[in-house]
């Protein structure tokens, strides 16, 4: 039987969602909660293969477990076995063995954070990026929109990038202020390794004033990845949502 | 030269507020960073005592300091010696010789959060209490105006509280739900030592049907510590503000 699971997790403590023969993984951390179940060597594939530190609010992924189990109970036992480690399985469902958690998913959603202060971060430690000086959201707002729609986004993608084409369509990227934390939303069908981060990086310099929308814009054309500003920190960004 | 400094700290890591014999506290903490950054040993005074592992995002104290700084370079200078500690300083400011952070507040506003859902806490741990199964908001909202005025709160008094009087009036008891995450506000110019706490446990037992307005009510009128339901976990309390 195929299960699709929603899961949650605090990416601080791991090397990233891929299992790696050392060092811990949320995949890894999944998997093994589920051996301990069901005595079964399944793999968990996610929906997106986050980095070390990346956190995640609403991550899929499917399971397939051959004894039969109430969506509920397994998302209960799941969790029992996941102790200490930061990661929550918010629902268990059975979903068609066609169902896959990468392949079959039409949108992400990711979500960027930033305390925009100088004070240093308390509970925000790990979960955020602070930025020290004051942030144009206008001018981030107006740059951001010239990434919308479809581009080659190699400016913004990681020399480590797998992906086939660095053709992708965004469909939002928009900015919201709220006190003195900055959040950036996105979203597209599927992005390139570092996308966001990068855009983020970039996005930051239009908002401190040492880039404008134009210059982000020029930067996107050229598809030179020697035109991205600063990759953001990891810290800031929580996949936050896979519609299928 | 008194200064006034806004605090937020994790309480997390800290035995509470108060510099204790041993054990790391949030007032000690403050101190040495105070000594380290003027070599003067000076009391650091807090508006609220608060109890291990509740937090601050608004705690407010005084300090006297010989020598002269600007607010700005103040709050920089403690946050650079208050690392690695959850603990940052805000925003500083010379205040009146008079100002007294304890008793010259007028109003306190503490904040709980409740994350109401069966799975693990993953960001939230030891930030939220987390209760498993559904609260019905409408009634703990119902029950909570039941507390609002000028009544002796003995019921939801701890048994160490050292206030010369159980009588208080509360001027805010709201709660307000969005998603799973249940926030309880509360206002008045003062508290009885674990009142916040004694309300919110009581108030989670009608929200789970075991205990009605009524109930609530007459909990209250017996001025009885034994009628209080189970004190909430310090972990969800946040002293949110303090006016003068």
């Amino acid at each position: 039987m195929r299960y699709k699971l929603t899961i949650e997790y605090d990416g601080g403590p791991f090397q990233g969602w891929q299992r790696l023969a050392d060092g811990p993984s949320v995949q890894g951390a999944l998997e093994e909660a589920v051996f301990k179940l069901t005595g079964e060597g399944a793999d968990v594939i996610g929906a997106g293969r986050t980095d070390a530190g990346v956190h995640a609010r609403g991550q899929v992924a499917h399971v397939d477990i051959s004894k039969p189990f109430d969506g509920w109970k397994l998302c209960e036992a799941l969790n029992a076995h996941l102790r200490p480690h930061p990661i929550a399985v918010l629902s268990a469902e059975v979903a068609p063995s066609e169902f896959h958690a990468r392949f079959s998913a039409v949108m992400r959603t990711y979500r960027y954070r930033i305390i925009n202060r100088r004070a240093p971060l308390t509970f925000d430690r790990g979960r955020a990026w602070r930025v020290g000086r004051e942030l144009d959201c206008g001018a981030i707002g107006e740059a951001a929109k010239r990434l919308l729609g479809q581009h080659d986004f190699t400016s913004f993608r990681d020399s480590q990038c797998q992906s086939r084409s660095p053709i992708k369509t965004l469909d939002r990227a928009e900015v919201v202020r709220s006190g003195d934390e900055v959040t950036l939303w996105f979203e597209a069908r599927s992005f390139l390794h570092r996308q966001v981060r990068s855009m983020v990086g970039t996005l930051v310099e239009v908002g401190l004033g040492r880039m404008n929308a134009d210059d982000l814009a020029s930067a996107l054309a050229a598809a030179d990845r020697a035109r991205c500003g600063p990759v953001a920190p990891a810290d800031g960004l929580y996949l936050e949502r896979v519609c299928y």
